[in-house]
C-alpha cells in the first residue's frame, strides 16, 4: 500500500502496512498513559462491527463456501484475534457497532459485540454510527448503555457543555510516561464525537453531520489542552497532537485521487450532502493530526489535506457489507515519543497507522 | 436584470427592478415594527462605502472627467439621495463602512459615513467588514464606536452569549402592525453576523469566516425565536421568516451560473478559502429566506440555494473599486404583510428585493 511519510511541525506521521507489536497493556487503569518501556501509545481502531443477533446472524459478502460457517461469532473471533496480534492500550469502536435492524434487542447485542474488549481488561472507547439506533434502544440509550460498560472510557458528553448535539462527544487525554517529565501531561489527545445519523432537515437529504454546539465544545477543548500543555509545570512549545475519531466522513475525503493516499478507495465518500465546517474548525484548532472514522467499508485509505492526515478504518464486521476475498480489517494507530537528551521519554516524535487483517 | 419569483413556505421571494416608494419613516423608535398604512417593513442595504477622510479622499474607477470634483462626499450625497427616494424604515451597512487604510481618525470617518444615516432619524445597524479596523481603533473599537452612536440598533455582542467570535453579532426582531394580532411578535427576524477579516491559521489563506460560536448562537437565536412564534399568544405555524447580513459572502455563492442567478456577476466569489458550515446551518435552522453581503463590489446578483437567496448588494462607495460607467448602488429589501379575513394585517406574505442606483 505504499509509503507516505510527511513532517508535521514536531510530529512525522508515517503510514505503512506491517505488524509492530509490542507491550502488554495495563489491565483497568483509568488514566491513559505512554508506555515506559518502548514510550509508545497503541490505538486499535474498529469500525463498523454491524453486530447482530450472534450464532443466528449470518455474513455478508463471504465466498459462498464460507457462508455455512460464518456469522458474528466470526466478528468476535476477529476482534479476540486482532487484540492479541496488536496489544493495544485503547480500543476505539467508531460507530455502527450493532446494526440495529437486524438486532432483536440493542443491549444484548451491544453486550456482545463489546465482549472481546471488555474481556480483555484493556480500555476500550466507542462512538455512535448510524445504525447504532435502529433496535430496541434510542441514540441516547446506546450511548448510556456503552458508557455503563465495564473497562469502557466512553462518555455520554461532556459535563462542562450545557447543550450539545448527539451522544458520545467527549475527549480523552493520554498522558506522557509514568516518573517522565509529561507524566502529569496530556501528551496526545483524542476527541471522539457523534456524527450523527441522518439529516432531519427535509431540504437536506442524507447523512448527518457534525454541528455547532459540537463544534465549540470541540474547539473550547482544544484551546484549553493547549493552554495546559504550553504552561508551567512543563511548557511545551505548541499544542500537543490530537486525533479524532467519529464515524461518518467528513466531505473533505472525496479530496483525494490516487495520487495522493495511501490505501484502497473501492466506493464513494458517503458523507454528508452539506458541509457543516468541522474540517475547517479542525485545521483552525491547530492539534489535529488525523481523523479516523468508518462508515465506507471498502475504503481503507488515508490522504492528507491541510495538514490533516484524513483516514478510513475499512470494515470490520462479518454482518456488514463488504467484498468477499478482500479481508475484514481494522487499523492501528502509534504514537511514539522522543527519547530526550537524559534518556527519558519526551513529546509525541511520530504517530503511525496501519491496516490490520 | 430580469424576474425570479419562488415561493418558499408560506413566502414567495421575488427579486425585481424598479422602484416602490412609500411610507415614512418614524422617527427614533426602538422597536422595529412593520407599517400600518401598506403592511411593510423597508430595508435598505448599504454595502462598501469605504468611506475614508471625506473630501480630500478621491474616487476610484469614475470616468477621468468626474475625478476632479468627487471625493468621499459622493458617498454621502448618495446615501442622502438614496434615503429621501427609498424612505426605508432600517438601514443596514454591511461592512467596510470605512476603508481603514486611508482613514486617518476611524471615529471622524465612522462619524462622516453613518452622518447620513443618524441625520435621517431612521434606526440603522451595521456590521463590520474586512478594512474597519485598519485605521486607529481594533474591530472591537470600531464596533463600540458604531454602537455609541445615534439611532443605531447595532449591538458590540449578545449578551447571553457568554463567550462569541467577533464583534457586532446580534439579531432583530420587526413586530407586526400596531394594534394587529402581531403586534407583540416577531414577524419578521434579521440577523447581523461579523464575517471577520482575514485568517489567522497560517495554514489557511485569504479571508475570515463565520466561527461555531458565532452559529450556535445563530441557532439557539432561531431557535428561541421560532418557540415564540409558533406558541401563545397568537400561535403560529412554521417560523417567522428571517434574514441574515454579513460582509464576506459564503463559498455557497459561487453555486450559481447565468442560469440561475439575477443581477450582475462581474468578478470572483471573494469568499473564505474554506467552508465553516454557515450555509448548512442556516438551511438547517429553517428561517433564513435570503442572506445579504457585500465585499465584491461589482457583484450585484441574487442566486437561490436549498431554499435560501444568496444576495450581492453591489458597491456603493465611490472612495471603492468599481466600474466607471457601472453606477454604485445599493439594494432594497420588502417585507409586505398579508391581509387577514378581518381586514387587518397577519404573517408576511413576501420579501422582495431590488438594486437601487
Amino acid at each position: 500500500m505504499g509509503v507516505l511519510a510527511k513532517k508535521m511541525g514536531a510530529v512525522a506521521v508515517v503510514m505503512w502496512v506491517a505488524f509492530i507489536c509490542c507491550h502488554a497493556a495495563e489491565a483497568g487503569r483509568r488514566q491513559l498513559r505512554f508506555d515506559g518501556k518502548r514510550g509508545e501509545f497503541r490505538i486499535l481502531q474498529v469500525a463498523d462491527m454491524h453486530y447482530a443477533d450472534g450464532k443466528r446472524t449470518p455474513c455478508e459478502d463471504v465466498f459462498p463456501q464460507q457462508m455455512a460457517s460464518c456469522s458474528d461469532l466470526n466478528t468476535t473471533a476477529f476482534i479476540r484475534r486482532v487484540i492479541l496480534a496488536e496489544k493495544p492500550d485503547l480500543i476505539v469502536f467508531t460507530g455502527d457497532n450493532i446494526f440495529g435492524f437486524d438486532a432483536t434487542d440493542a443491549a444484548s447485542s451491544m453486550d456482545a459485540a463489546f465482549a472481546p474488549a471488555v474481556s480483555s481488561n484493556i480500555p476500550w472507547a466507542a462512538v455512535l454510527g448510524n445504525h447504532d439506533q435502529e433496535s430496541t434502544l434510542s441514540r441516547e440509550g446506546v450511548m448510556k448503555h456503552i458508557v455503563s460498560m465495564k473497562n469502557t472510557l466512553s462518555q455520554l458528553n461532556p459535563p462542562e457543555a450545557h447543550v450539545i448535539d448527539g451522544y458520545g462527544n467527549y475527549n480523552l487525554e493520554v498522558h506522557g510516561v509514568e516518573g517522565s517529565s509529561l507524566a502529569n501531561k496530556s501528551a496526545l489527545n483524542l476527541y471522539f464525537l457523534d456524527s450523527g445519523d441522518y439529516s432531519t432537515v427535509p431540504s437536506i437529504p442524507g447523512y448527518g453531520w457534525i454541528k455547532p454546539s459540537q463544534q465549540l465544545w470541540f474547539e473550547r477543548t482544544s484551546s484549553n489542552l493547549r493552554r495546559a500543555y504550553v504552561n508551567k509545570p512543563e511548557p511545551q512549545k505548541g499544542p500537543a497532537p490530537a486525533l479524532t475519531f467519529f464515524h461518518i466522513p467528513l466531505p473533505e475525503f472525496a479530496s483525494f485521487d490516487s495520487s495522493n493516499f495511501t490505501g484502497v478507495k473501492q466506493e464513494g465518500i458517503s458523507s454528508a450532502s452539506v458541509n457543516s465546517g468541522f474540517f475547517t474548525t479542525m485545521v483552525a484548532a491547530g492539534d489535529v493530526k488525523a481523523v479516523f472514522t468508518g462508515h465506507d467499508h471498502l475504503n481503507d485509505f488515508c490522504g492528507e489535506l491541510t495538514g490533516i492526515h484524513l483516514c478510513y478504518a475499512g470494515g470490520f464486521g462479518y454482518h456488514a457489507y463488504g467484498k468477499a476475498g478482500w479481508s475484514r480489517r481494522a487499523r492501528m494507530v502509534v504514537a511514539s515519543l522522543e527519547k530526550t537528551e537524559k534518556g527519558s521519554w519526551g513529546t509525541v516524535k511520530s504517530i503511525k497507522n496501519m491496516e490490520t487483517s
